[in-house]
């Protein structure tokens, strides 16, 4: 029997570690800060690139791929960009490794690199070198690309999907003739990853804009989903950026406008990334392990057969196998484990922890009956249930699994969201019961930045359905737009 | 109208390149030896992927993700991979850039790392590593896993998808109990290969095994599938290697058996890699551009509408819309060329570029009769048909152009493999004619070098079906086993 996972209420952040190790998502890998991927975690992935890969391609965008390395002059066109990245960053500088006098692999002097490389942090860069060859006319106009690749960032401080040195994403770059129509596509592509969040991963999102001081390195206009894990923290769940002409002017990239008048182009860019696992782990899991959307799941149902003599083992598999092909003839992804290897109870436990949404167990008792026992890994409710009409039936829960882990997660959210007034307030909520806290700001950095020094928290965004009236800025007294979104973040 | 494409008798190599670009497939980036793959490319890497991740899951296989990079010492841990390897990598020595006094951007020294990363060229050493930790016992076996990723081999002479100095491949990792197991499933996926290669590539392969001295460094055993391109020279399309116990070895990873015995674990790898885009191109095209398998284009008919007026328009619209849905609804990949900007003539042509296997011309004309226009891109055949039963004609073409090209593949193939018994037979054939030579080879790398040096051909592999009998070597006349398979190769 796997140990038991960490409860959340004793250590949180154990729980995490202990859910991802156990469920044999993901492990440390021996490079710092880089993490292995292992399959019942990259079978995520998978499920989560197809399903926005497909959303991506709805919305008239095509994929390509760009090279892993970025020249180190190219960092620098963009001043803020380079500001942003070249802090952390993997730096090539050699091309061989050669041994030494003490018999040790080292790089080679003699094949030092005349221009370092980068690996890419995000690849506006090098994508806008090409884009100014690529664009010469409002006919080339817009480009609508996306690449799905691995990119680095030199993090100190990491844990397994939600901050990682390497991670794996999607980076949309588009290319428009005119700055409406960039804006467009930044929202659209918000949209879009909200859809995701909401309607697969089964996680609510505040959808909004970040100040200033939270922008993308490059970026006119930040737009973000926010999301709440289930210790009250915040965690950004995906970025749209409207790049104004940032990166058209940096790389020289102009076209022909229908007056034959040159004009830089407009950009946007977005991206999701593995992190999203991350999310989706701290959104729904609990004490049991992992608690995956039936939209997500690799296996929406797993069928464990008991029997405890040979004669029951044929007969139970039979019945078994016969239920697997119905379920699979309905399209519903099922998993007959007949492995010899491991008691029924032990598999139960697995399960669990993997957090497949649905999990038959079939008997001889149960054949008997013409039943089968269903349980949910959701509410972890289990049912005798009859073998007729069980196609329906699992598809009516899984269904039913779908849209009761997204309430559940918006009930969450809406009781751990608080609008204050006061400073003190703030200061309470913020310490001691944590969640989303709506209140009035001045729109300076200063105050955003006292504020963060004080009590840890930040502007997540700000929001688009701010539908509250102007105030005064909690701590300064100063005229405020409306309430912003405030809280302790991932 | 776009350029046309150099003919491959006037410049093969060129006619390559043109080929590559004009049907905007890849394009040279700004960091030598890299490649940017556009959408074209992309989408055709995407469909092979899709097509081989299929096989791979149906024979058992999982994916998963491993970092980047590899610790410096990694490498070492294999002597003859080490030796493999380290003279062509790119090294990691730094994780941060700082302005110098010039205010260049600098490698910052004091973020000179303790010890310097690779990035991977290949992963046996961090998988293997890692998979110490996760075989215990017999019963933790096999792991059958396979990742898709990009990986750099610091090239100096690159060319577009043949060799580049990154790319993107998969890399199967197995391991095993047995050697028998461990060999089988070498075997396994270099049938999986062969299978890919020819059912959807229509890329006729030779199926053998490497001599050692163009073994994978690390690998006991090298088998690959070879296949032969326009010009005569050999291309290595895939490799599937047996690496008995060394990695197992370096990385002290050990299985404790049924009889409570401690073993060390036996290993496989192999791989392919978007170098196949290459070996699709200089099989299948012509002066007219790219020709492409049916089973692996994006787009397999494209529809041209033709008018000379808005009435025309309306009409030749609706009925070309109605076609692209019957098309769509009998699941054949169909795209709809409505684009004002661009004439008829200038489509045909550009689609003819890019290779799409079969174009739709319709127009008032075709209308009234109740026919459209049908133009094979393989043969260039063109033929007015009538709309009464369009579908099913168009799912027999498109099956009668993948088996097609097949067969002509095969034919060019057989026609250029030429059976040599003197070494000067063999010379004026590598000189003259290329092709693949079927010659006795006396079994040592000393024989196999001088051959090399004197004709620039190497021995492709020992071809599994080597029906002929034993002979005498066609140089030193030593004995020799069976005839071996000689070209010069990509």
């Amino acid at each position: 029997m796997a140990d038991a996972v960490t409860s959340r209420e004793s250590d949180y952040s154990q729980w995490y570690i202990d859910v991802v190790r156990k469920a044999k998502l993901a492990d440390y890998s021996p490079v710092r800060g880089c993490m292995v991927i292992r399959p019942n975690g990259y079978a995520l992935w998978e499920r989560m690139k197809e399903t926005l890969d497909g959303l991506f391609k709805a919305t008239g965008h095509e994929n390509f791929y760009f090279p892993l390395f970025i020249p180190e002059r190219f960092l620098a066109r963009e001043a803020e960009h380079v500001e942003g990245f070249a802090k952390e960053c993997a730096v090539v500088t050699h091309s061989r490794l050669t041994l030494n006098e003490e018999d040790e692999l080292i790089p080679d002097p003699e094949s030092k690199l005349e221009e370092n490389l980068i690996v890419r942090p995000t690849s506006e860069t090098i994508i806008w070198n090409t884009y100014a060859d690529w664009i010469q006319s409002y006919r080339d106009l817009p480009l609508l690309y996306n690449q799905w690749a691995n990119v680095v960032r030199w993090e100190m401080r990491t844990r397994l999907f939600l901050r990682t040195m390497e991670f794996l994403w999607q980076e949309g770059h588009t290319a428009h003739a005119s700055k409406e129509e960039a804006v467009e596509e930044a929202e659209r592509m918000l949209d879009v990853y909200a859809t995701f969040a909401e309607d697969y991963m089964a996680i609510p999102v505040v959808r909004g804009r970040k100040t200033a001081s939270e922008r993308f390195a490059g970026a006119v206009d930040t737009l973000c989903i926010e999301a709440l894990m289930q210790d009250g923290k915040a965690l950004q769940a995906g970025t749209s950026h409207f790049l104004g002409q940032n990166f058209a002017k940096a790389f020289d990239c102009t076209y022909t406008d229908e007056n034959n008048e040159e004009q830089y182009v407009w950009a946007t860019s977005w991206g999701v990334s593995t992190r999203l696992i991350g999310a989706l782990i701290m959104t729904h899991s609990d004490d049991q392990g992992l608690v995956l959307p039936p939209k997500l799941a690799r296996d929406q149902v797993v069928i464990v057969p008991i029997y405890f003599n040979d004669e029951q083992r044929t007969q139970v598999l039979e019945e078994a196998q016969r239920i697997q092909q119905e379920l699979d003839d309905a399209d519903i992804r099922v998993k007959l484990d007949a492995d010899d290897n491991q008691k029924p109870g032990w598999k139960f436990n697995e399960y669990e922890l993997q957090g497949v949404p649905l999990r038959i167990g079939i008997g001889p008792r149960d054949i008997e009956n013409d039943n089968v026992e269903l349980a949910r890994r959701d509410t972890r409710e289990k049912n005798i249930v009859p073998q007729d009409g069980l196609v329906a039936r699992i598809q009516d829960t899984l269904t039913d699994i779908q849209d009761g882990l997204f309430q559940q997660a918006l009930e969450r959210r809406e009781a751990h969201t608080t609008t204050v007034d006061s400073y003190d307030a703030f200061k309470d909520v913020i310490e001691n019961e944590g969640g989303f806290v709506k209140a009035h700001w001045d729109g300076t950095e200063a105050t955003e930045a006292r504020i963060q020094d004080e009590t840890g928290a930040t502007i997540r965004c700000i929001p688009f359905d701010r539908d509250d009236e102007p105030g005064e800025d909690m701590l300064t007294g100063e005229h405020s737009e409306g309430r912003v979104l405030f809280a302790k973040a991932y």
